[in-house]
């Protein structure tokens, strides 16, 4: 199967490894950040899998064809093209790799957040949509440099009716990399559960400057918590979705006490530490946006989209 | 006349000044900071009145009664009572000073923010409350240190029908002393005029770490503003004021490019510079509440309420 992964980014560069290591040698990266495509080219892809049982490191390096995103020819037709990307970078990425998506190419988006299929559709069918959630985790340590760590799972499902068997087929072709991938029935509320957590602890923690821990502790969280996720809920239900509210705020408060408890989360390192745009439009704002149409109302998520926004025009986020 | 300053910080030490300096002699300072007390006591309250027309600088001390608020006698009774409290401070100095308020003392409220007849009505009958709103400015430097500067005025009204005449005797009483204050027809629509400015500039500028005119070039400000805005006029309208949202966005919006451009508001000051609680709760606090009562929605109140709260626990802000 010829694959690409669209996105070389930590998780992009995690999938490469994993797929190559399970005997996929026709695949290609692609990506849009110059530094890391020259250095891929230059010297593989550096793959750091931490120590093994005897506290000895284990890396590999990865010799495989990569693209600068703006230079993709056309031509070639991928079976399978993972889209990686960080949110706001998915339609750039499909305008860019348009040539080499045929009719029968198969995308599976990986990315985090809503209303991507919309994005999809531009490019390819619904046919050709698969659309997953993923548990694993990866950290990039510099141009060409990615740390593998921990494990995970991923969950997908087809976005057009008759296409299960597709998706099925997708989830173990995975699973045979090791990527422990299975089909699921529900993906939406899989990916709106994920993003209730996304959806509170990424502007909050932003906007106020604490970890999850902290803002756990502030009298007014669970006021907010409640509103937030009260918002997605009504949303995804216009959607056509079985969202359950309470256990989604429980879902979001569990972490306060959990192993993420002192985890900045991304948008907070992307924004307060890095000055970087944020995935903002593609978690509250999806939601705004979503409710607009469905005529919800969803002041909170407007209100918190607009201040991540605002946040990002006064520290200069590029 | 025998007047009584409670709570004589910036603003109460100013008007005290200009009123001893008008003539009246029978008037003593009320206040909670006990270092502030004591200097009065000790050395008069010392007050800067700026440079003459030659540069010289002048000041003046005035010798004058002060009670620590805590210690206020009970016997006397007082004819007019400036309360000039902190908005979160009002309720304990009417408490404290229940002794020296008589059947026949006026009380004259000049806080910023909504609420508070509610609280005066909880210790003197609404006859006895007058409700003002002044464009003076000072600053405490210091224990028994006040700085004047600039001018201003005084707008103020009757909260009981048939109160009118009374509450022009006291605005031209108090001109007498050179405060420039005025009857107003309408002094809650004035004080909610205040207040939206407060209620977006305040709170704003507080979460995002900003002064007024970087806040105004940010894209998202004028959608900010406007629904904040709206939930003020509705809650307002509620309280049958008669109130023009459009102007009252133009005029929070002409601070952008006005004199206070550079200016960190008070809650900013409070919480970010001093790490002291804010005023929130009766601001877009006192909007929520009275959204509520009303039953009108007035999310971005709420939401803004809480993260002030939230920032406020941070901050550890006492």
């Amino acid at each position: 199967m010829k694959i690409a992964i669209a996105g070389a980014g930590a998780m992009g560069s995690r999938f490469a490894v994993m797929l190559t290591q399970g005997g996929n040698e026709d695949l290609t990266l692609i990506d849009g950040w110059p530094e890391h495509v020259a250095a891929i080219k230059k010297n593989g892809l550096q793959a750091d899998l931490g120590e093994d049982d005897k506290g000895v490191g284990k890396g590999v390096g990865l010799q495989v064809p990569v693209w600068l995103q703006s230079e993709v020819p056309s031509g070639e037709q991928f079976d399978l093209v993972i889209v990686f990307t960080k949110a706001m970078q998915l339609g750039q990425m499909l305008h860019d790799i348009q040539g080499v998506l045929g009719p029968q190419t198969k995308v599976l988006c990986l990315l985090n957040g809503l209303g991507h299929i919309e994005t999809l559709e531009k490019y390819v069918a619904k046919e050709q949509i698969f659309l997953g959630n993923t548990m694993w985790t990866a950290s990039l340590i510099g141009p060409g440099k990615v740390k593998m760590f921990g494990t995970g799972s991923v969950e997908l499902q087809n976005v057009a009716p008759g296409q299960e068997d597709a998706a099925r087929d997708l989830a173990e072709f995975l699973s045979k990399s090791g990527l422990n991938a299975s089909y699921s029935a529900d993906i939406l509320a899989s990916i709106y559960r994920k993003a209730c957590v996304n959806g509170t602890m990424n502007c909050l923690t932003a906007l106020l400057e604490c970890n999850i821990g902290q803002f756990g502790q502030m009298a007014p969280a669970h006021a907010i918590v409640t509103q937030v996720v009260s918002e997605f809920v009504a949303v995804g239900r216009a959607e056509g979705l079985d969202l359950n509210e309470s256990e989604l705020v429980a879902h979001v408060e569990s972490c306060y006490d959990s192993a993420v408890a002192d985890h900045y989360p991304s948008m907070y390192q992307d924004l307060i530490l890095h000055k970087r745009k944020t995935e903002i439009d593609f978690i509250n704002g999806a939601i705004a946006r979503k409710g607009r149409k469905y005529e919800i109302p969803t002041p909170y998520c407007d209100l918190l989209t607009a201040m991540i926004h605002a946040k990002e025009e006064l520290l200069g986020a590029k």
